[in-house]
């Protein structure tokens, strides 16, 4: 890379400006870290003497050479001028520790503009400012003000972590490392005045030795960005965010009901879902599914044998494998016959060999060994879980060596569940130094069970995904003028010339006669206007009109009673199952499609998707598989629905979205009645950002 | 007591019959633990020699006393002697460890039932067999055979855990031990022989070191009993379950709609929340929820004021406070102005003290201690959540003492979430000795404030109940004779006697003839015959019929293609919400009261609920509010409902199963029609167990 990333995650040399003899100084924490690093060290400060066994240069210039890195170990003010010095020095990177910058205010906020200007024209790279800065385990580079006896260091390994809060990363990095949990590096951008997280994930993108990014961000600096590095990155590298800020009310306009349905992060949480990303809710979570990622592989089937010395712990594991709620919804494998007996024959007599295997409190090595052993022939095993009191004597330390050996030579991933505790400690970091995904309760065991599963889903559908046809945004652009306010009629002419259906219709301009009508009975008789957005509360509706008779009624009805407005005359649709399908602007991600059951049921069970547009075909199958009632689009109770045809309109609104990317604010069609032959937009509506 | 459960659980005297003096025998690993008790201590073994200072006595007999209790550290076959030999010199108690039982098959079962045949006349009681037993830490009781460097025993606190797997409660007191939790006592009784659950949770409810139950089950001995004793104990201490085995598939008929809703644990959860317990998931959260309760009191109100010294820690807190999934969906405090400035004057400028309260990295003791001290002013703050991270360099242990101060003597409950490593562990050992409830994650942290609101919600429904006017059943017997197949003519009848809405109707018996009809048009004509379950799919009934001429011609259509059976003759039902409520027997639990939305939605959205029969009117309501589309009940876009007389339908439905409690196998009302004036049962089934 030529942006001096590099300098600023693997330096050849470090200066810390700000260095400090005087114990508990941020200066001297730093500097007593910094200096065990394999880099070449230098300490700067005016005061003279010397620090950690170095001496302490008066400034930047006086240094034997120009350092990759400066980490300015200063408060807000001289981080300033250091900061300019550097950048004249030509130093390639710097770490901004202090705080007092934008986070706090108005001239917090001009200082750090203060510093984006001393930055821009130069090649110099900033990390911060507001940060904790970095922690690369395995070159020794760690910028943390966190005293040694405060916080744990981890070993290196291949997870990085980045993250928009310091504390987060290092509360989880202090408390994994306690059982041995590694990382290559984290990173902390804080205030990100210039390096953000889609630069740092760029670097660990192509980083060799990073093999999972686990990420922790309140906001996105450039979120189309974000998606797309992680729609590049996720083929090879799984991306894992804690999103945090999600409780926020979202500050859209509400003024149409797919507006509503987008409340909170659900957009979010589609355009995530859409990148690929594994999202997680809690630090906890996010360091689990990072570590069970970073040390098995993924898994296809998700078909699970239990072993345990404890029937209870067997019972709780499977009912998580195989509930919904709270569970992940998957199976217990079923053992072949010769699996059952080669674990019968090494176990004691009143062992329970079904699945889940319940060894009982008397297991022994030998049991264990030979029960691992059998499990990895069977071809109807995807992954096993191997819940593991470490309460009954017949259990020694040996058996951890078994349980690794079968973990990492085995054919079939493992996780374990270690139940216990000073055993456990000691047997977590060896669990974690083999590489071993162990957890300590047994639904943090489940769950990365899960995690592996949804990972190897993942690479099952970006590999599927390969072999899909290239999608043409369709040909047609449609001819709507963007802006100006637009009845039902103007809206569907628009969705028919990207070849969405709609009800066959006419219009009656105002003033127009009724003529002769190419149009089958029954009928349906609408106000179509701009000004008239909820037209069935004003009665702007008529529903099946028979004949000519209660046609020329309805229409001299309509316009008694509506001074304005065209009148839409159309065909009556049949049955079907009734959708809501919109389009919707997120301040955040830009336009999304919404896909949700009609009627009541989207907004009484929040039960709709979001995907950002463009989505292609196969999104557009995830967006319905997510809904809750999607039963009712797969035949549920003998109901036919042309499910293709809807996703084929799902797809044709990302083309609308698309023409129109910046000009819809939001856009319903409200309902979509899928019928057995086809999908069709009953009643559509269309806001528009300006006009 | 005095039925010698006292003799078990706090004896003055104890044999460990199968004494050992050899290292890792079971019979030595017990007697190490038994010497060290609070009780007269006695060693059978019929080899003689000494066993941890004592003499080996040949046999029971020749003990100078008889013991309150005998430990059997046998193998199951030496077990029936030894048992014996207890019952005929009047032993109060046994804890029988042995496994090779009942849960090993049929040679083990004759061999229980020896044993229960021995104990049948005696007044001896029985814990186990096939038991790790007991551990009372406030008598040094301890008869689990797991040597102490494999099993952290826990101090003496005040939960008792009842466990029906030893294992899994051994697991999780040692690894809650690590961090200091502490108990009352642990009773695992195993194949309960003898003594159940609802024994022990009879003593543990008058035991006054004892102020949480916290239970793990897999069966109930007694569902009935179980129930009756939680809504006996739960005014008075918490009862937390774990019950396991929620995934097996319930083996329930499932011939009416209402079976099929009932699948899995439905049932159990509807009488789970009827009883007051409260149900948890995990070993983890068994022990987490049990230990909240134990210390601290339940809140009324669930306004959260978060403190921090990391950002990111108080906006992940944040969102599971104020979010529903994941997270408590409460509400974040509104701190004064008065608060505010209290927490700004001692913290520094660049603090963010709004709510929540970000103390920074800088954090230190003076600013901690002033913060908790405002908070406890603020009317507004129900309960204070601590997320502390233990990195930055300015935190020392006296804070943990400043923590605890403010936790114990402060007038708002608080719960900890500390984060970090070696300090972690001590803090959680100081936080436990000290009562203060703190949790290693801030999701579990926030799910403890979940519990105490819980806990505060239920006795103040158990508080308002007490007021409720005393519900008869209903003083109209139905006069519907049980078992005989019946047609929806019949069934009706029977709900009409109850007080339960049904349509106005006639019936023509077969060759009976169309007579003047005292009923309003649009009718309704529907075959009527305990043969045909399924009319709609039959064209079994016929809608919207407007005049005498029609109603004739469906008469005739009706007989023309039914042979046999009724012809029901009803008014039409005007529109409303239309609810499923049914009866359903459960295995475990017997007739369950069901409701839900009906149409597909139940089903789709399996948005049921159910409680045991009998209800009362809160526990209907109840059921309501637990729908997820309980909106469409409290006018949800301007629909209006008779919300209390669908009350009152579920009360008379619970009625109607009363009297029908051993002869339904179920009912189904569906669709209940809730109107704006009143609720109507517009169809309905019954199946009876026998006939």
């Amino acid at each position: 890379m030529g942006n001096n990333i590099e300098a600023l995650l693997k330096p050849q040399s470090v200066v810390v400006v700000g260095a400090s003899a005087q114990e508990g100084k941020v200066g001297n924490i730093i500097l007593t870290q910094v200096v065990k690093g394999k880099f070449r060290v230098y300490a700067v400060n005016p005061k003279g003497g010397t620090a950690c066994g170095l001496p302490l240069y008066a400034s930047v210039r006086d240094l034997p050479e120009v350092p990759d890195l400066a980490v300015l170990a200063l408060p807000a003010g001289p981080t300033l001028g250091a900061a300019q010095e550097c950048i004249q020095l030509g130093v390639k990177a710097i770490v901004a520790i202090a705080g007092g910058f934008s986070e706090t205010g108005d001239a917090g906020y001009a200082l750090e503009q203060q510093l984006g200007n001393m930055l821009r024209g130069s090649q110099t790279r900033l990390l911060g400012p507001n940060t904790l800065g970095l922690l690369v385990p395995g070159i020794g580079l760690d910028t943390n003000f966190l005293p040694a006896e405060h916080m744990r260091r981890p070993d290196p390994g291949n997870i990085a972590i980045l993250s928009q809060s310091g504390s987060i990363a290092v509360g989880e990095m202090d408390s994994n490392a306690l059982t041995g949990v590694s990382i290559s590096a984290f990173v902390g951008f804080g205030n990100r005045l210039d390096i953000n997280e889609n630069e740092l994930m760029d670097y660990y993108a192509e980083d060799p030795g990073t093999d999972v990014l686990a990420m922790y961000l309140e906001s996105f600096a450039d979120p189309q960005g974000f998606l797309e590095r992680c729609r590049r990155i996720v083929p090879h590298k799984p991306v894992i965010l804690l999103k945090a800020g999600r409780s926020e009310a979202g500050a859209r306009a509400v003024q149409l009901h797919t507006g509503s349905l987008a409340g909170s992060d659900r957009v979010t949480d589609g355009a995530l879902r859409q990148a690929g990303v594994i999202r997680v809710y809690d630090t906890q979570e996010l360091m689990d599914a990072a570590r069970v990622l970073a040390f098995m592989p993924p898994i296809d089937d998700c078909r699970v044998a239990v072993l345990t010395n404890g029937g209870g712990f067997g019972i709780v594991a499977s009912d998580f494998i195989e509930s919904n709620r709270p569970g992940i919804g998957a199976k217990l494998a079923v053992l072949s016959e010769e699996t059952k007996q080669k674990i019968a024959s090494a176990a004691l007599s009143f062992a329970a060999v079904r699945n889940p295997i319940d060894l009982t409190a008397s297991l022994n090595n030998a049991m264990c060994d030979a029960a691992l052993s059998a499990l990895q022939e069977d071809p109807g095993v995807d992954i096993i879980l191997f819940t593991l009191g470490f309460q009954p004597p017949a259990i020694d330390e040996n058996l951890i060596d078994i349980i690794i050996h079968w973990a990492r030579n085995g054919s079939k991933p493992m996780i374990v569940v270690p139940i216990g505790s000073d055993i456990v400690l000691k047997a977590m970091q060896k669990f974690n130094a083999a590489k071993v995904p162990a957890f300590t309760s047994i639904w943090r065991g489940v769950q990365a069970i899960d995690t592996l599963a949804k990972r190897g889903k993942m690479l099952r559908k970006l590999q599927a995904a390969q072999a899909d046809p290239v999608e043409t945004a369709g040909a047609v652009a449609p001819t709507l003028q963007p802006g100006a306010p637009v009845g039902e009629y103007e809206v569907k002419a628009a969705l028919r010339e990207v070849g969405v259906n709609v009800p066959r219709s006419i219009v009656l301009r105002p003033g127009e006669q009724l003529q002769a009508i190419p149009l089958n009975y029954p009928l349906v008789v609408k106000i179509s206007s701009a000004e008239i957005l909820h037209k069935t509360e004003q009665k702007g509706v008529l529903l099946g009109i028979r004949d000519r008779d209660e046609l020329e009624k309805a229409v001299a009805d309509m316009r008694s009673r509506f001074a304005t407005g065209d009148i839409l005359i159309e065909e009556m649709e049949g049955r079907g199952v009734e959708m809501i399908v919109g389009l919707v602007r997120d301040s955040t991600f830009g336009l999304a499609v919404m896909c949700g059951l009609g009627g009541t049921t989207a907004e009484l069970y929040q039960d709709v998707s979001f995907r950002m547009v463009p989505i292609t075909r196969r999104d557009a199958d995830e967006m319905l598989r997510e809904l809750k009632g999607h039963k009712l689009l797969e035949g549920f109770r003998g109901i036919q629905t042309d499910r293709e045809g809807l996703i084929d309109l799902l797809v044709k609104i990302s083309h609308f979205g698309e023409f129109y990317q910046d000009d819809i604010l939001q856009m319903d069609l409200n309902p979509v009645i899928v019928q057995p032959e086809r999908a069709v937009a009953v009643d559509a509506k269309i806001l528009w950002t300006q006009g």
